[in-house]
């Protein structure tokens, strides 16, 4: 199969790193590549890391030019996506790695990002339950936000096995390329070397519905989250510190039996030894996710600790993992559990 | 008054960063430097960042070597501390920056250090409700941990207000100084750098117990502490996120409004402004809290976020300013909240 | 005495670093702050670092603001400083921390800069010699650029002692804060941390005329510098690797004698302890500059390498330095050797 | 084919990098893997980022254990790989990523590593003028150092076209990795972060008369090199700036033509855009070499600066690239000019 991919936002890190993963699934072929202030620009000057792409030009988003492909991939800004979609016909695989169609709520797409809601897509996320059959033949894929994916694929098994209450408290530190190319001052790197700061906290996060979407559909039962996201001196990454009361009865074996069970058969999530914790090194650049399980006695907690890496897993290789299950290739093609590391 | 200063451990960062601020500190004579495996270099090999004591070379830890001096610091490892204490006459100001004498219960101490305890000395957090009147005077003190520090001032006044429900749930990120200077595969830069990890979850660090201690005092009742304790690449720092359930009829308002008042004659502690929240980097150097709450009405949490420098506020400053104290200096004698950033 | 000092372009870094060393210098006290776009804001919400500061509000600019101080300093964007120094009486103490003073050959200026050349003022770099004496009740002071402070520093005294073949080498590896608060692409932590770049490669960095200009000087015949600035995954701190041929009979000994003799007296220049050698770490935060010396036998080179913090001695430390060298104040007040480490 | 690997000393970064690459070798098995005080323990515990051989036990390094492959790769401190070698058959290839066969000249290796010297093997840096014949067909191939592989390639072009007179200054700054595994206080990642120093100045370091050996062999004359290594806050990469004056009559155009001339063919040295200059971390995890120069006009110096991943094309990457040339295989198999970036 000869698979003809579009990139749509070609300059940012959600499509550069999309087109580092592209650059090796062997049935893909590469084709327009777009971007907006950066058209007629060099690949080379906006993605030095892709060589072989480097004297590619960056040609305007327009419906001719995302024409005659099978896949369009499109890391737009959000809000600008379902315009684009539209232009495109039916028989396209159109994967939107935005937020636009992630949410099932229009009030909390509302709420959330002050528009009007555009709609929803199978969600790209095939780990959950039901993930991979609603992904199969599609032809339209909302891929999830980055946190979203560490925090629901820590979580969605101890909802699922009823082992924990329905109340999350997620703290989660990303690394800056999290936040995108955008160039605003507490990005700089004399900010964010040496330092560590909370941002959207008490709620305020856009991926906290998407959060509770996932983990309510787990549960069946509505699950209350508490997220703080934390801005961490490093570029890539997201580790998730994620617990819940245990229920009664909840024991450290009942939750780590439950946690292989789910895990078992996954390519991409690995339920690490006991007594090894994730790092967000170990999952560099692959799109492997690790996971590790405990129950506080004391506390009475279950607490889960996942590490992927945002741009990839929880961008890029999301996207490329639930591509490969719409056209019914091999999930696993072009992507690997193996980290860049150290 | 010309008090002099003993450093029992100042090859180490504790001893390093105390070297520091008694440098500057207007009423300290900088009297005998030991070590152990150290004795005999100079302290220009150890501490170059110390270029003033360059010269100085560190000796034995033996009483003779600490005799004569007003106030004695040990930054020793855990379980030395009474041993050199006891040779130190009562009229001599012992100050210990290790965690032989920090928890008031015996069964804590040795669960968590598998050791018989050495006892209980007055604990150096001024800011704890009674914590300066036990400090006055006192030729005893037992410096609090670096998260412990973090975290009991963040949560200690909801709970005084009776604001939160008593079990708080706290992640903190530490830079890699707070591990000290011993190395180990884990803590080398190449591991650290890009990464972010968790250790001793569910409930098995050691800083756990003396949390719940300061807690359940503020609250007069026992709280529960879930802990995950997270390493940051950083060198130092800690950032800890503290939640705990909303008592009823609580609001942003009246969070607010206690941590106004408790903080409001604080000289170090900083409640910032709505809107602002702490970072690592502008306490970094300083012995400054950062402090910042939020009401989650969604997950009806109380979150509180405070940022401190390990090594300043949360060790060596925090030292220095119990010192103050327990010989009838002013407090803030020798340290500031003007942090070094960018 | 007290001197009473405004700051123009009190929201950048060296502005910043500038109002971290005036809060503790004795003699000072801070009066107007100034920016332009930041003009009415709070400094607490610019500099979250600076606690005892954070109310002030910022005012624009101009003549009637920052009038009634003893001492102004220009922390503007190059080419600003002659208009508003102009505006400034005689009588009064300017010091400029940009660029616009420092070089005595208006075509060195023309050609760097690309505007009219402003004039030249006393040249704050005080160990360089005669630097005293021309600072010495001076009412203006042109601040040095940070990196020629590090390599005029490093090499003046092989130089001067005529050790040295007129043509030097050098690479210097700076933190971002070098390249001030500006939001450009490639200064985000995303693009910067893990990352080593030169830029200005080949003679196109503005600091090379400066450099030229003082080893010259201390030559006493034309010298000529390659140098290559490159930028490192870090906040603060220069390294200087400086090199070039050595005269004939030029040895290990006669080099460190040099230097040995030409930092003798020196309160910020320290020769390190042969075997030792300069790391930014150790000077961070602090005025001093840390010196180490080799001869390499086979390729007959003196090396020498420097270490400084770029917004402390590399500019705010120097800056005040200079101030207290022009206003008869002991040179060190308010400074110090002390780095803040690990 | 299938090539059978074994990789004595897997549990190191050069180990683990190799490791990380031939996974993805479409022609290579991994067979055995072997420790020293690594022996007994399953590789996920040492090599977190390598899932899918995470149950993968070392065995001790022996005749027996390695025996049975085609390859053997030998990352094992310096001076054990000849007795190693001496078991393994001529008809097995061996790949020694130490230093032990890199020198030709006894004096050389018996001054810098102060042992016997073990021999010469065909030098695995196939760029350099007659570098692939003498690998091709080869049982016994010497990797590079990093240091030298990237200096190597900056600078001979400009030696073997006769630009640059035979004295060339090296600065180059590496990543911690480099170091390796060591437990070591000055690579903790305390004392690393925040901080550039140098290391090995006046050409103390092992790596110079590697670069001798090169440069001389490209300018068919004796080449000095002054180098000063630095140690860079990031784990990864090597960027090396390289100069030496130019011999008359040579223009940037001169030298621009040279090393267009000198890569035009290569696959993985990429000579980049005029105004566009290496980074770390466009060559992040990858084989890529990113090289530009610079004629100074007034220093009337080339410069060169080169960027390369210490770990892949400086270590296990160019291992493999002289795997596949000896073997007969595609030399760019398993390899890739794709960074991972940001």
């Amino acid at each position: 199969m000869v698979v003809r991919a579009a990139v749509a936002g070609a300059s940012g890190y959600a499509g550069g790193e999309l087109l580092r993963l592209l650059l090796t699934h062997p049935e893909v072929e590469i084709g327009a590549l777009t971007g907006h202030s950066s058209a007629g620009q060099k690949l080379g000057a906006l993605q030095p890391h892709l060589l072989p792409l480097a004297d590619r030009v960056l040609r305007e988003t327009t419906p001719e030019v995302l024409a005659g492909h099978d896949v369009v991939f499109l890391a737009l800004p959000h809000g600008q996506s379902a315009a684009v979609a539209e232009q495109l016909g039916p028989e396209v695989l159109v994967i939107d790695m935005g937020a636009d169609f992630r949410l099932k709520n229009p009030a909390d797409w509302e709420r959330f990002y002050g528009s009007a809601h555009a709609g929803t897509w199978p969600y790209g996320l095939p780990e959950l339950p039901g993930g991979r059959a609603a992904l199969e033949g599609s032809k339209r894929i909302a891929v999830p936000g980055c946190y979203p994916t560490a925090v629901s694929l820590a979580l969605f098994p101890a909802y699922a096995a009823g082992l924990t209450e329905p109340e999350a408290v997620i703290v989660a530190a990303s690394g800056t390329s999290g936040a995108g190319k955008a160039v605003k001052p507490h990005l700089l790197g004399s900010e964010v070397m040496g330092s560590m700061s909370p941002y959207g906290v008490g709620g305020g996060h856009r991926h906290t519905p998407e959060m509770i979407q996932n983990l309510s559909t787990a549960a069946g039962e509505p699950v209350s989250v508490s997220f703080t996201p934390t801005l961490a001196p490093m570029s890539r990454g997201i580790l998730a510190t994620c617990s819940a009361k245990a229920k009664p009865g909840v024991t450290a074996e009942s939750v780590r039996a439950a946690y292989e069970k789910a895990f078992a058969d996954e390519p991409f999530v690995h339920l690490l030894p006991e007594g090894q914790w994730p790092a967000t090194a170990s999952v560099y650049g692959s799109n492997a996710v690790q996971v590790q399980v405990a129950h506080d006695p004391a506390a009475d907690r279950v607490i889960v600790v996942s590490a992927i890496d945002n741009l990839t897993k929880g961008t890029a290789g999301g996207a490329l993992q639930s591509m490969n299950i719409a056209l019914g290739l091999d999930e696993t093609t072009g992507l690997s559990t193996i980290g860049v590391a150290p």
